[in-house]
């Protein structure tokens, strides 16, 4: 029996950043060397993803990749095309819907030092990562880039993430700032949100990424919030990130996302990346000039109209970005494609995979020589590190689920049948010419019939309205006819487990029919290994739902209202759910979900016993202990995540029925026992006061609420804050 | 009146490497963590500028540019093509035979610390360059990168530079080593040289760079020389370079200049660049591959026919220069197009024009408003720092002598004309249609008729067959038409003075008609500001010639012997003049050249008196002190070099007549003198004996020669050697 501290003890409000008078100092005197050009110059794009440096100072510039689930292949100086050089394949990571449902902050810092030390070593001063815009829409393109739908799992994992990867004098960028929860129509869409759930659902992971994190650099959305664009937004940036959080690094632009000089020079955006210079090639330097913060700029200085105070407040944002990564003198080297990369990135894929259903112990095969397990689906073969937007990787390898599983049994027969063809990868060979649909159906019978198991690994891809960015899903079930072949495989062979690879929820007419279901996400370089551990029983899955899994998409909050709030009308949309999001509109609305955050079953059993509390009655500013005991009371070793969420019984204002207030993952050997303490600030129980915009901590009863998933809660414990 | 130190003081056998122990033992521990695979991929490109690092040790990439005049602009990671960035626009230096012609060692410093800084700021880790191939014939179309035809003048000259670079943590790469004394066959040639000249002509650069410059790394020549490739070649390499020398630097090839993986393997060779990839696009990678020292000397090293030892020993050396360069932690920043850089080139270039002719005055031309400058000629206007080959640049900016002369030029008139035209340059704009031959000269002339005074601006230019790598010189006299243009120009106006803009000497039959004759060499970015400065008169030129200009080419020792001696037989080529290179020739034979080496006049008169030996007789291993008063007769402020050759009376082997042994560059006042003391090892009096193949002092009388040309020595003073 031990003591695990959880990790809502970390919530001290602790800067990581380098950022001594010492440096401040060296700053204002290279400010007082600059011209105003020299300072305008840094405020922009000098290509496709870097900005100049000064020079005659030697000022160097800096160099961004898009991430965040690895370092993006090189990009041509002035276009999107790739450079075709052969120095950039690197490790693909799983996705960050995958390490959040890890539950696990350290794996989160072993990803992040990971991915940063792949971004020193490509030499990169700003990695584009990580995501934690909230997953309201299971329709969003681009949803698994995030860290899924509840506020206190994103914080909690992105700040190891950000640690990590800055601790090689990398910056990581945290992004989209803000509300940018869907593709569709993202590059205009003005969204309407009450300040309550902009401040309790949309923020917070934010501000734990610049307050715990301590994140040196922050990318603006697209998207447009009460009328103005978030990228340059003087209520987002100006009074909340660099107000009241305090922030003292820089903001970037989404790639294209400024739309106006005077609200780009006073409402905080500090570098203007990516608008428009394709085709502009008889004078390129100057079509980087008439970016809105360059020659516009400049003029609006030089003319007095706009006062010096706002650029040298940009430039002295971006000089501590370069002390911080390309100007400190004790930054690592980096490393690439090392074993210990490889092994984080297994370890994350191993363990974010959540097991959904498991009727009669279909999992895991036993690798035994009289059986025939026949995989299909595309996904069993299908890359999925190119396609998905800027998120697209140049992966060193890729294990496909099928190449792992060949390679971990040893005795059955596997099978294979592609059993759908969604049409080729952007960068994938061509499909053989004697593909059709039809065929492939029939193949894939053929194998099913033939074999004692089926493994179909089929769900989404990273094509164009699939999980990819730039543009929505256009349906909630799955796609490529992968329904119909289910069913259709089903008729010919009933012991049927599906690998679904997505990186969204997806409707399931068919799994009352199916005995197995395994959520992989996109797994990055060791995707097939993972697959294959977790299939075999090598690992016991422990990974956890980190957004819920509705039946129908109207049981979803954002579909529940209507166009108006999902996709909006082309001009505005709402949020009309306000702060009842995910788990918080299914326990709130007692809409049952078909899966439940925090869901997610093990090949062992778990019994969380012996919950208390430390005391019964709190004060603001304190800390609620709570102590539970976890036993392993299966026969296999495993992990299992205590969820402790806390709601308020009465309240003058609206409440979710609970929320999720403190986690803490414990690995158990068969038969063990542990004792697991969570503490939870009781400050971090206030709701946000829309008519004295400040948040504040009720008194009264309050509900503990303690399981291991957000439908499965053993013990339900009051108590008061005075 | 002070004392000066002459820079012939600093022969100290001293490396400036940072070669601890502590380094050699980390450089073990890697190499014993490396694979086969591994270390052979450090021996050989991955792109046409890159050698790969071990990205899972965090082992970097070593990047290269061209030089030695500038960072070259950035090439496509897999073609010649240009990448077409905008970040790498840089200042372009005066070419290397103009800083030869400063004889001012610590200017070499400077220009050594700049070119190093700009590269440092570019991510450069080796800076190809100085080039110290001795200037043998006139028509090698590559003289301008090196530093002229005499040893001693190089050996001063080169290890500044080398210094200079090198503590910005970037490698010099000394080149071409070694007899890559002409273009014409350079992929093939096979020279012939005796040992004497071998070692007392074409090695002395070389060894300065490594023995006092402690360069870092050295590049291989294209020719063969006894029938083997000098890239990898037994008795150069191994014997001479990493044996007697005690090299511990890399060796790379000159790009495509291996030719047999055992040859590269076995005689030195470390990295192979440039062998044709071209082309083999369907899998780049693999080209790469094909590389001599890579899969052909992975598979002798499988093989065991090769020992591990000799990829061990390249890995060292690799190692040991990313330690100097790349792994230094304390390496600066550097930077770039800023104000003392361009100081440094204007201040080389004016220093460095060397005024060959100046009757009746004719320069400096002082700025009357009453006198109309027809500045005629090609070069007056043209880029030189387009072309050239692969020390082509992109220049921030470069001055032409037109802009300079009309920039400084406040009263007087400044007329122009084309006069010729030798076709675009590389990247030249088109020139207007109208222009034509007859045109041209018509409009010069009548500007000539117009104007006071004739400034013709001409020359060579950086076209192929001019001074361009890659081919030599077609003819001795001045290409386009200008030995025509300038006999018409003359029949107008007999005022008039020539500026000569070329890397190598060329024919003048218009010397005697012409007043005024300025030899200005490629200057770089300022060359028009430094011309300007001394026509004028603001700069007393004080440059000297480091290369002897002959009458006629048959006058060059190269010539002499007929085809065999140049440019060879297409197969082989015997440099038949052996140690006879130069003024040494022309001393020796007594033929007159034009302008002899060291030549070089003044605005001012120098006076030299008192000149003494501290002693009579010398012993072996010990210094001569020559002391020399050196006054300034004349009524402007300036500078003399006072040169001291030595000669032998009475040889068992053939002797030069004399040879350079030290020099001092004395500033002095109008009015001014001062005394300069030079010291001379005695042991620097060797010849090298072929017999016993090492050097050897002789006794017996000598001659010290002390003037301020080859051709006017003030004093010989006979000594004696026990």
């Amino acid at each position: 029996m031990c003591f695990i501290l959880s990790y809502s003890l970390t919530n001290a409000q602790q800067s990581s950043s380098i950022h001594s008078k010492n440096t401040e100092v060296k700053i204002d005197s290279i400010i007082s060397l600059l011209t105003l050009e020299e300072k305008v110059s840094l405020c922009h794009a000098q290509s496709k993803f870097s900005t100049p440096g000064i020079p005659r100072l030697g000022i160097p510039e800096i160099w961004m990749s898009d991430g965040p689930h690895g370092v993006r292949g090189e990009i041509n100086w002035d276009n999107w095309g790739y450079a075709e050089w052969t120095n950039d394949s690197i490790t693909a990571f799983p996705a960050l819907t995958c390490l959040s449902a890890t539950f696990n902050p350290s794996l989160s810092s072993d990803y992040g030092i990971s991915v940063g030390e792949e971004a020193r070593y490509r030499k990169k001063d700003i990695l584009l990562g990580p995501g934690v815009n909230i997953y309201r829409t299971p329709l969003n393109g681009r949803n698994f880039e995030y860290m899924g739908e509840d506020p206190f799992l994103a914080s909690k994992m992105v700040v190891p993430y950000i640690k990590g990867v800055q601790q090689n004098g990398v910056s990581a960028c945290v992004k989209h700032y803000v509300l940018n929860n869907q593709e569709e129509w993202r590059g205009h869409i003005n969204v309407k949100v009450s300040e309550r759930a902009l401040h309790e659902i949309y923020l917070p992971a934010f501000k734990a990424a610049i307050i715990e994190g301590g994140v040196w650099s922050l990318m603006g959305s697209y998207n447009k919030h009460n009328g103005q664009y978030c990228s340059h937004h003087d209520k987002l940036i100006n009074k909340i990130l660099k107000g009241d959080w305090g922030f003292d690094g820089v903001v970037i632009t989404d790639w294209g996302s400024a739309h106006n000089t005077k609200e780009a020079i006073l409402n905080g955006l500090d570098i203007e990346m990516g608008t428009g210079t394709d085709g502009l090639t008889t004078n390129r330097k100057n079509a980087y000039d008439n970016y809105y913060l360059a020659y516009p700029f400049l003029q609006l200085l030089k003319s007095g109209e706009i006062d010096e105070k706002y650029v040298d407040d940009k430039v002295r944002r971006i000089l501590r970005l370069m002390y911080r990564t390309t100007m400190s003198s004790n930054r690592p080297m980096g490393r690439m494609n090392n074993v210990e990369h490889h092994e984080v990135a297994r370890k994350v894929a191993s363990e974010g995979i959540v097991l959904l259903k498991n009727e009669n112990n279909f999992f895991p095969i036993k690798d035994d020589k009289n059986i025939t397990i026949a995989v299909i689906g595309e996904n069993a073969t299908r890359s999925m590190t190119i396609g998905g937007g800027s998120s697209e990787l140049k992966a060193q390898f890729e294990i496909s689920p099928l190449e792992g599983l060949k390679k971990i049994y040893k005795n059955a027969t596997i099978i294979h049948a592609m059993g759908y063809a969604s049409g080729p990868s952007a960068y994938a060979q061509v499909l053989p010419s004697t593909l059709d649909a039809g065929k492939l159906k029939t193949e894939a019978i053929a194998a099913a019939q033939k074999a004692d198991i089926v493994l179909f690994v089929g769900g989404l891809n990273k094509n164009h309205h699939q999980d990819c960015e730039g543009g929505d899903r256009l349906k909630f079930g799955l796609p490529f006819g992968q329904e119909d072949l289910i069913d259709e495989l089903l008729k010919v062979n009933k012991n049927m487990g599906v690998i679904l690879v997505s990186g969204n929820a997806v409707e399931m007419p068919w799994l009352d029919n199916v005995n197995g279901l395994m959520q992989s996400w996109y797994l990055g370089s060791m995707a097939g290994e993972a697959i294959a551990d977790v299939v075999i029983g090598n690992v016991n899955p422990s990974g956890k739902l980190p957004f819920s899994f509705p039946k129908k998409l109207k049981d979803n909050a954002a579909h529940f209202y209507g166009d108006i709030s999902y996709p909006g009308d082309s001009i505005n949309q709402e949020y009309k759910e306000g702060i009842l999001v995910g788990y918080r509109w299914h326990d709130t609305k007692k809409i049952k979900p078909l899966f439940p955050f925090g869901f997610g079953l093990s090949y062992s059993s778990f019994d969380l016993t012996d919950i208390t509390t430390d005391k019964k009655s709190y004060t603001p500013k304190s800390q609620i202990k709570v102590t539970c005991k976890v036993a392993n009371t299966g026969t296999e070793d495993g992990a299992e995540v205590v969820q402790v969420y806390v709601g308020k019984s009465k309240s003058k204002v609206q409440r979710a029925f609970k929320e999720l207030k403190g986690f803490n993952k414990v690995n158990l050997n068969a038969g063990e026992q542990k004792t697991v303490e969570i503490l939870i600030n009781t400050d971090d129980l206030s709701f946000y006061n829309e008519s004295t915009a400040n948040w504040q901590l009720e008194t009264g009863n309050y509900y503990i609420y303690v399981g291991n998933a957000s439908d499965n809660i053993t013990k339900k414990i009051k108590f008061t804050i005075n």
